[in-house]
């Protein structure tokens, strides 16, 4: 096989996390040591600023800004939620399919890596199979990327650690204020956290409990039916016993019917739209109308997966694994794969990098499983605590100025266009 | 003047905030090197716990245990909210207040510290004019405490920094994800803070925006009654120049006629009670059912006011200050004060304490200043910002284990109960 030589393409997709930015640090300081890859450019806002020929050349930033990319969160690159849709939209599809080629063949994009959750997945592979189908020698290695943590065939995701850690440090200072206020009739706290179909984000706060009394009491998963009154009874008793009760909740808590239980449509807003309040706040009417106990909610929302201040070092540093070993793959010869971690067995947590074919990940979605759960629900139990306590492992430590983070700024120096402008 | 030997008793009331635990290891460490002090007491849920007669030992603590008070969250002591009402059950408050002194005659105390804001400085004031009144010799001070920072005659109160940072850090991380989120409409993310009267909470988040086109774009405080359309209008115009908008809400915002905004009496949840819904999920609505734009809402709660894993350093130290300097009060023949935070004039920051009467600050609220605001009401200016900047400035460094804080645990040795039970 003749060396490939030509410029490296990075581009992030899908919702952000702490450390999103991490591997893409990791793909241009290890590109940069390869001869073969000659221009490192980005691609602004994933694959829709690659379509409108937007690309920045990050080997004009200074090593310290990629370097300060490792603890800055957001999308550096910018990202966004756009799909090629080849089911519901083939004419179009093809012609962005199209566009997109022209852009790699003008730019000479010879490496492309594409950060993301399950629908990026599915796009590097679709521009993978494209590039096979065209005779377009291109390698496609798909990083992953999401605080959801529902990717398969890889033991976690980057992403998920750092919001595991700091919803877990989140709980355990709720629980110290809440469990501190004397109240005749206790308390109850409903903090809700993100995850629609997973609950593994809600299930990580378990983390937080270090022995039977202590928060989070109760969590409820996207996973398990809601039922009101078990949870009540639930909540009662916690009460009863310890005086307050910390319940957390995935956002996307389903009914027994499937529905969502925050989608309430019979409670309209002002303009006649279903109200937007979230499943906290549907909890926190349900304890205070029925029990009567003082509820407070927490939503932390966007809060939680950008929290690069008490970002998890394990996964910092796989998320910069991940990019290097995308890097690794491509200059390899490596194409249609996704970055995987893999974890090694023993009793020391251990992980290596491996691939996975691209068209094993979209479409599939990782949940919790069954018997990682307590029977009665509310509980992830020993083997999900097992699984989860090495990702949240060490405090990525980030600079200060003013008493505030100072994170990256891309200088986003601008790579010159080269093709009509996109209809 | 005889010296005045006997023993101390200190504790907490209100809502907790990230150091007031700071201030009690401040009177501990401290109130060890007076001879002639000699127990030193905790009272448990404050006011409450003193009427039980629940102390605990706080000799029998740990050195180290102390030392970690200093970044442990919540109310270590416990805290309550209750007041002694003079004005609506007098006949209750005077057996109240009988029952305290039965206490502090039978513990010998001499030295009591409160710690807390203007309702517990309100009945440390009380405390110490009964004291004079039945000539029972005891040194009363107030140490301030809270998040709000509504005293008057303090520069600012231990709690506030910490909040200030914490949430200035979070608007900075959430604008990263926010804005590296390409959508064509442009999107809004409302974020809801502490401060139901007092607008310093919500104001300090400015320190988050470094240039005009940073985050918070818009900041919504109590003192300046909410109007509908130039709010919008704003929102608009930021969307059209930045792409997305960045709003920061206090919960207590006021519509014109001074009724809260939140408190929205039309909407009722399931159970016939006024929904719940905060400032933020009104606003997320109003923004989403006027403008169209995608709109998401973090409501940080409890989560802002007891973050200790990002406290200010300097908040830190001011609290456990404010704790000392109260405890060197006491020593020095001093009662009836609270202790305050006098800044220095000059360009850089510094600060000492002095001492207040407590019949001042009882009842009094401290706002924001309306020439410290911006004349559309939408930003605080350079005058707040060069107040509140010094206030946030340095980390509090928290051990971890596992990659979660290690808080302190008090052993809570509990003081044998000499009186009988309380009726």
């Amino acid at each position: 096989m003749a060396e490939l030589i030509g410029n490296l393409l990075v581009a992030q997709s899908g919702g952000p996390t702490a450390v999103i930015n991490a591997s893409v640090a990791g793909v241009v300081q290890l590109a940069r040591k390869y001869p073969s890859i000659q221009k490192i450019y980005g691609g602004l806002n994933g694959i829709l600023g690659i379509l409108s020929e937007q690309l920045i050349d990050l080997n004009q930033e200074l090593p310290d800004t990629i370097q300060a990319l490792k603890f800055t969160p957001g999308a550096a690159l910018g990202t966004c939620r756009y799909k090629i849709d080849f089911k519901r939209k083939p004419d179009r599809a093809a012609r962005e399919m199209d566009r997109l080629f022209q852009v790699f063949q003008a730019h000479n994009i010879r490496f492309f890596f594409y950060a993301g959750g399950n629908d990026s997945q599915d796009t590097a592979d679709k521009i993978h199979l494209e590039a096979l189908r065209r005779g377009f020698e291109m390698r496609v290695i798909g990083v992953p990327k999401t605080i959801d943590n529902d990717l398969p065939h890889t033991d976690h995701c980057p992403g998920f650690g750092s919001v595991a850690k700091y919803n877990a440090c989140t709980v355990m200072e709720i629980a110290a204020d809440a469990g501190s206020m004397a109240t005749d009739d206790g308390s109850c706290c409903v903090i809700e956290v993100m995850g629609r179909s997973a609950g593994w984000i809600a299930a990580s706060t378990v983390l937080a409990k270090h022995g039977p009394q202590d928060a989070p009491h109760i969590i409820l998963l996207p996973e398990i039916p809601f039922q009101e009154e078990p949870f009540l009874d639930k909540v009662k008793a916690v009460v009863a016993e310890v005086g307050y009760c910390i319940v957390v909740v995935g956002e996307g808590l389903k009914k027994l019917d499937g529905t969502e239980y925050s989608a309430d449509k019979t409670r309209l807003d002002a303009f006649g739209h279903p109200a937007l309040s979230g499943a906290s706040e549907r909890l926190g009417e349900l304890v205070f109308g029925k029990l009567r106990t003082k509820t407070r909610t927490v939503k932390l929302g966007y809060a939680q997966r950008c929290a690069a201040h008490y970002a998890s070092a394990t996964d910092a540093a796989e998320a910069i694994a991940c990019g290097e070993a995308a890097v690794r793959a491509a200059a390899d010869g490596k194409s249609g794969f996704m970055v995987k971690i893999i974890r090694t067995p023993g009793e020391d947590y251990c992980w290596t990098t491996g691939l996975q074919p691209l068209g094993d990940i979209a479409n599939v979605e990782h949940l919790v499983p069954r018997d990682w759960i307590s029977e009665d629900g509310f509980m992830p139990n020993e083997k999900f605590i097992q699984y989860a306590r090495p990702l949240i492992e060490g405090e990525v430590r980030v600079p200060t100025e003013g008493g505030l983070p100072k994170f990256a700024v891309l200088q986003r120096h601008s790579v010159a266009q080269k093709l009509p402008r996109r209809k």
